[in-house]
């Protein structure tokens, strides 16, 4: 299989590239690095199987030139935090769904029928039923990122009835795992790592969230791809469990044998959209046969135990790293 | 009340304009005229209380110029015909969907907090529950022109998160009435007064599909703003009857006294996208005591002599009429 990721140089890109060479596929990353990192692609590029196109998907042109010629689509570049969308409303509309569009577009161009497409749990908005299932009632958005992504969704559907395009989307909860590089754990650490004496929280720390380690949430989209045959194939992927924020820090500073005090801000909410409970239910993936190997605990500790052995990670040098990382909590990970 | 009507040159947006100006309100319409008519707002203009001001949505700077100073935004402009989407995929996600985010965009840079979005029943694609309720199941988009109006539906979900945005979101079924100009209804009276003896029909001709006339629609929207008060008010507009193509072509037929043969074209579906069954349960709105005044077939025989005596809006010169106009029947009429 000739596999084209965007957005394959970042988190869940990159351990999805390493995972495809591994299985014996030829991969082509097409990212532009923006919040993605070469390293991350290291040990990829040296397999020979995989190489790098260094591309923007809003750039139509230059995208469709570089899909011609593979097999299937894995279209992960994104904005992926869901906090700043407040900043920059447009944003997420160009990054995501504008992106998405284009993405579809090249594929129609090139001749491509199969996309995989990461979508997001926030798209459920505070959903009247926990655990949400895929077919829950009609939801209302509560953040840009939702928004954009669920019109990334709704493309991909409509490009599935007008041009037999097959699409697998997939909703995930927060992923978690090697690396991570935003997002609470992330955050948390960073913060600890200059001042391990006090944490600052953005919410009241009961926010209940349910986390997937990523080589869990590669090995589910992997699954799904193998044994869904429908035109749009759409699933949750996340744990059945589900952890609120006070407990993950406790789990942190274990591991770290400190104890911060602790400084909460805001209300029940972490930021504008943040969702103060989302847990999916996953009972459609887990039908294929998949299920999660690691908890959450155990996802959250490798998460930790990765940053601590690559503190390059925690803080690049500033060409490596673009974008600014404020404290806090994201419902939702991706790049 | 000062009211800004984006698309107010249109079939829907010029009976709202005549409507808000007969109750008292200023009323400014931005309208690019590419599907509008400025003759729909020759007396609304002559009332001294409506300016136009020619414009197009996807000029963000110019857009909020000319909204500055309002109290409420009714967001009418939109690529209206769902038929056209496989003809250009991204033609619906720029006029409809950047479109909205603009909108909202210039009503954040100039502090409007109100508006009203005209959606969609498209956005439920095929849904497995008809009548369909506001909260069916998460539906799956079947049309390029329901993904764009979903993403403006999820984007002032989000404006209405992020900055106490309040929305009106009406999702329509087909409108029918006076200045009513594609559809249905529109398209077989064209066909028949070139050639009275034969008729081609887009589908089976067994499609069914509710209608509401442009007069109750306009009551519905004006009932809601008035009575709902959530920061968010999603409300299904439409008739609890619905008919069938054949039904509604033997009304036409019967009032210009012809037997045409019908010549049908492709099974169940018209054409891509096209639900074959489209009903919305509208009790929500209806709860607030609205109820539409006309029957579907009083609504289509409406029109049919608003068209009998506005020859210029069946062919219009060809300075007044810029978009191609196929036979066939579209399930959403707005412009």
């Amino acid at each position: 299989m000739k596999c084209f990721v965007t957005g394959g140089a970042g988190f869940i890109g990159s351990n999805l590239v390493d995972r495809l060479a591994a299985g014996g596929h030829r991969v082509t990353v097409y990212d532009n690095l923006s919040t993605g990192f070469h390293r991350f692609l290291e040990c990829a590029l040296a397999t020979g199987k995989v190489s790098l196109f260094e591309g923007d998907i809003l750039d139509l042109e230059k995208l469709t030139g570089a899909m011609d010629s593979h097999d299937i689509v894995f279209h992960l570049a994104a904005n992926a935090d869901v906090r700043f969308g407040i900043l920059d409303p447009q944003r997420d509309l160009k990054q995501n769904t504008i992106g998405t569009s284009n993405v579809l577009e090249a594929m129609r161009r090139t001749g491509l029928r199969r996309i995989v497409f990461a979508s997001t749990g926030a798209i459920y908005g505070e959903s009247p039923v926990v655990p949400t299932p895929e077919d829950a009632p009609f939801p209302r958005q509560t953040s840009f990122y939702g928004a954009s992504k669920l019109a990334g969704e709704a493309l991909i559907e409509a490009y599935a009835e007008a041009y037999g395009i097959q699409g697998y989307i997939f909703r995930f909860v927060s992923i978690l795992g090697e690396r991570y590089h935003h997002g609470h754990v992330y955050d948390f650490y960073r913060q600890l790592q200059r001042q391990p004496t006090r944490l600052h929280v953005l919410g009241d720390g009961t926010q209940k969230k349910s986390y997937l380690y990523v080589g869990d949430c590669i090995e589910g989209i992997l699954v799904a791809l193998e044994k869904a045959r429908d035109p749009v194939n759409i699933f949750n992927l996340g744990t059945d469990e589900y952890c609120d924020v006070n407990t993950s820090i406790r789990w942190i500073c274990e591991r770290l044998g400190i104890q911060p005090r602790l400084e909460y801000e805001g209300g029940r909410r972490g930021w504008v959209g943040d969702n103060p409970f989302i847990v999916l239910d996953c009972s459609r993936i887990r039908a294929l046969g998949w299920r999660p190997r690691l908890t959450i605990k155990e996802g959250i500790l490798r998460t930790l135990e990765y940053l601590i052995s690559n503190p390059w990670v925690v803080d690049p040098p500033r060409r490596e790293r673009k974008r600014p990382s404020p404290h806090g909590e994201p419902h939702e990970t991706e790049g």
